[in-house]
């Protein structure tokens, strides 16, 4: 029989990790568990779930592992709801944006005392290591404007990043399992700690999109906004495409690693001060030494 | 006889204006204005140009239209150099990013008194008009990242923008002849003026610039900087994208449109220390208000 993995929330990024899993023929029974009967015919009318639940705690039932593809401010609740459903094996993991707070939300629920864990003895889990021992928080590094089941890629992951962030506690077999899932569709796996895994998406990721928000938004108070936007050509396009991602995730985004967005925004900010300096003076050394850094710093490290 | 357009600077920009002329067999002798045997060897193998000149007033003797594809501080320096070669009739266009300071340019090396506009009476010019009248500001809303003659595309303008400030001088078949060079190469011409050329593009193009440039070189300096430029993805890699443009060429545009730039990098500030702020107090009403302001604004205006 084939494993079994039940993915919450079947979204662009879950749909995507079905559609994946079905191109490369990988070997797992995949339910998808949803929230109303549309969606649950258009993923089996799409083929991309063997099975499809409406409801948390039924879809998770009898699973193996479980993916948790749901807004960050969602995880903990839907970890709630699972929680007595879930199978003492079950494998528990996340495709959420920042892993500090779903670590948080996986130890709030799951590491209370007498739960199980082997400081607790009580040996609810497998091998009696506890649930902890079977959550494998993870981020796949992938993305897209558009979200919803319909815009579901099988080419999302190929080549793309997944990063896991495991517990001191989790099973090896765990992180192995979830790795292999991901390692399927192309992507590749690498393990670091949830801290490190924050302070660098903040950076790389978290505060692309803050400042590409705010500026659309600023561009769009502007008295000349039509023509600013009906003038955009090809940078602009790219610069502010992330801009039209999806409000709640980011919002929540930023609600969960506010943080280190900050302190990257304040690095932002310093930067753009003296480069405001530079061209309110005329100082065109400051500015050039500026694009000249960038410049080699991303053609060094960037595709 | 074809007319004889001579394009001076055969970068990017002007050896893909080239490229785009000879796809279309477009009726016009190109010449490849350039500074070194080199390059003009290299525009000949490439079949961009019908002749290469080493040489700016060598290049420009005998053409009908004359388009100055160089970094906008050394607009001026050309302008005086090829002066004294122009014919009379010579339609002198560019492919600057900043217009008001080419209008200035303009004014400075062709518009003293006794040069032969209307007012100084000396009618040098077509039609007693003079020099300026011939002048076309030009600016294609199309670039790249990569520079040089090696990134020629023929299809570079296709369904792009490019604005043309003629001045109040400028003949109207001036206009026109230009207009139908940008149109051959699939680009849609529009006119306005050159202060409004500015502010807009200020808003849609250099302050995006700018900003990834700064964003880039603020993450650059941080200590994980390695590992943030690893895990760089999709969304990052098109919003710095254009931090690996030309260091000269947007050095200069800062140098040439600053108070535009400036007040726009105002805009975006505020907006940045409201965001910050909200993010700071996890007031997540006020982050998601504006997200959704700028995803609704840019799905609206662009594609």
């Amino acid at each position: 029989m084939s494993p079994r993995l039940a993915i919450v929330g079947f979204g662009l990024i879950g749909a995507s990790l079905a559609a994946s899993l079905k191109r490369v023929g990988h070997d797992v029974e995949i339910v998808a568990v949803v929230r109303h009967e549309a969606a649950a015919d258009e993923a089996l009318a799409a083929g991309l779930a063997d099975r499809a639940v409406v409801g948390a705690a039924a879809g998770v039932a009898g699973a193996d592992v479980v993916l948790l593809a749901v807004p960050m401010l969602a995880m903990r609740g839907m970890l709630v709801e699972i929680a007595p459903a879930l199978a003492p094996h079950a494998i528990v993991t996340d495709a959420g944006s920042v892993k500090g707070r779903f670590v948080e939300d996986a130890r709030a629920v799951f590491g209370g005392p007498g739960d199980g864990r082997p400081e607790g003895g009580a040996g609810g889990g497998s091998g009696g290591a506890g649930r902890l021992a079977r959550v494998v928080p993870g981020h796949p590094i992938a993305g897209r404007e558009k979200s919803g089941m319909g815009a579901a890629d099988a080419t999302l992951y190929a080549g793309r990043r997944v990063l896991l962030t495991p517990l001191p506690e989790t099973d090896a077999d765990a992180v192995e399992t979830v790795a292999a899932l991901w390692r399927a569709t192309g992507a590749e796996v690498e393990c670091l700690s949830p801290e490190r895994h924050d302070r660098v998406l903040a950076a790389t990721s978290h505060l692309p999109h803050v400042v590409a928000f705010a500026l659309v938004d600023a561009l769009r108070a502007r008295q000349e906004a039509e023509q600013i936007f009906r003038h955009a050509a090809g940078g602009f396009r790219d610069f502010t495409r992330i801009a039209s991602s999806d409000a709640i995730m980011w919002r929540d985004v930023c609600l969960t690693n506010g943080a280190a967005i900050v302190e990257t925004l304040d690095d932002l900010e310093a930067s753009l001060a003296s480069l405001r300096q530079a061209i309110a003076t005329g100082d065109g050394e400051t500015i050039e030494a500026m694009f000249r850094r960038a410049k080699a710093a991303r053609d060094t490290y960037v595709d």
